[in-house]
């Protein structure tokens, strides 16, 4: 199994009614090729962006290198062509601040289309832009939950990480290779909240993550009017193989009351999730009363108690 | 590892400073040779028993096979070498209630001298044979918990089991094989509470308990006159190879105020412990309110979160 490279399924002009029959119950990620995508696909260069968006603030993580991770990240206002605006935020430090950074389409980086604390929506944000893109209509409007404005620069690598929403990544121009991971293999994946710590996928440091082989691996290629879909807590690790723009589109799978209604990015754990968690904090801090041999031992029947009453009996 | 046999070490003539100082920190079972149990060895014979003990009324573990186990078992009161005289609780049906019994050597069970809810004390319940025994005095008089009288049959296996006490079993007479294992392999054991399901140690089950075999097995033989020491936690599982008369003693490792107050056997879980599981319970149920998949997922998270916070980093 360990570094088995699974082909994600493709399928053509598939119809409304075969994807909510058919595919969308298996929750397993699949492309789907032939959509319509609207007038987009060729519509959107680097010019045409720039001039239709580019006055709007917009948030621009830029990387140091070219494996983003989640500390070396920086927030910028605004995209264009020349050097963006200002640093708004600076997660770690203020080294960057002092960096000349190049123009839209040469910058490493991933500019997107949150602002603020909304809920992104290219509609609402970008309404011409909205014009040129037919999402897929295969869920009901009251189940969308954002889409989402994305440029990446080439071979950025965005880190592993998985939604609560489920998902249409809609590769307008350029080329990504997707990797995939079962969300029954979190446990080899090294996570830190929803993120896993193995940022350079390909060649793992196998001292420290010896375990991230054995996590099933599953690729795709996405070339320009790919739709791929990403069921929900699905891990995926997204590489820009060319500069390119896509669109993403998240959208409820369970009913809306599952949601956390702060949650702006779709990856807030559903309210369920969160609330059991914190109740496991408060037992394990009872635990903790115990000297080190009882609370091992201990610790281990509550993880059989887990394992016997909510580990899915069609685990694969 | 599998169906690897390692020896429980024996120590000979030990002092209450050897032991505590040395050997007991280790939280290791041994057998303790060659120490002082008083004139009980030599007098402790089935006519003496049944002339001095027979006449109180008494528990007896009556088997209908000779690998016991929880579900056909059976409670008598009093023993003696006539037919006991009748059954005060019978766990699983009345079968047995028309059964002749054998006397006191031949009754394929395993008598103990628990009355009531009362703590076993064979100092207080049967106090010539108190006199006739000396307890290792290797812990503080109020560590005491309780001292229990067993009558074993020959071929008696009790199941693998773990007591949440400290424990000296002193065999006075016949002998025993001991077999322990470590309770960080509590998950190859198949617990149904603080019991083991796999009954036949020798010969498992490996369709139904397929992990069994990984479980590092400790053995040792006891003649009359050892002393093994099972530490709080490690499973134990007993065979009686000849008729024989034991003395357990059990004392507490933790502070008094970790223990349940109204444990009789030794055997409930420390108080911080059953309260963890017990919130465990709640946070499993709000989790189910989740489908399937999304309960699986955050499971696992539990999972990771409990053996990266309570998980000993000394496992071995």
């Amino acid at each position: 199994m360990a570094e088995q490279r699974l082909p994600v399924p493709r399928h053509r002009f598939v119809s409304r009614e075969q994807f909510m029959e058919h595919l969308y119950p298996q929750r397993k990620p699949l492309v789907l090729e032939g959509l319509d995508l609207g007038p987009c696909t060729s519509k959107w260069t680097v010019d045409y962006l720039s001039q239709v968006g580019g006055t709007k603030e917009v948030k621009i993580h830029v990387a140091a290198v070219a494996q983003m991770d989640f500390i070396k990240l920086y927030l910028l206002t605004s995209w264009s062509r020349e050097q963006p605006k200002k640093c708004i935020r600076n997660s770690s430090s203020q080294r960057m601040r002092n960096t000349t950074y190049g123009h839209l389409e040469k910058t490493r980086g991933s500019s997107y289309s949150f602002t603020g604390k909304d809920v992104a929506d290219i509609r609402q944000q970008f309404p011409s832009l909205g014009e040129d893109i037919k999402f897929p209509i295969f869920f009901k409007e009251e189940q969308f939950f954002s889409s989402v404005f994305r440029i990446s620069s080439p071979g950025l690598q965005l880190w592993t990480h998985y939604d609560v929403m489920d998902n249409f990544l809609l590769q307008v121009t350029g080329k990504k290779r997707v990797t995939l991971f079962n969300p029954q293999d979190a446990h080899y994946l090294y996570l830190s909240g929803s993120k896993s710590e193995v940022l350079n996928i390909d060649s793992p440091d196998l001292d420290k993550y010896p375990l991230f082989p054995k996590a099933r691996r599953y690729e795709c290629s996405l070339e320009a009017g790919d739709v791929l879909f990403i069921p929900a807590l699905w891990f995926h690790n997204v590489i820009s193989e060319e500069f390119g723009v896509g669109v993403n589109i998240f959208w409820k799978h369970l009913p809306s009351e599952y949601y956390d209604k702060t949650d702006t990015y779709g990856n807030k754990d559903p309210v369920a999730a969160s609330r059991a968690m914190q109740i496991l904090d408060r037992a394990l801090k009872t635990l903790a009363e115990l000297p080190d041999e009882y609370k091992d031992f201990y610790a281990r029947q509550m993880v059989l108690r887990i394992q016997d009453k909510a580990y899915s009996k069609n685990s694969e």
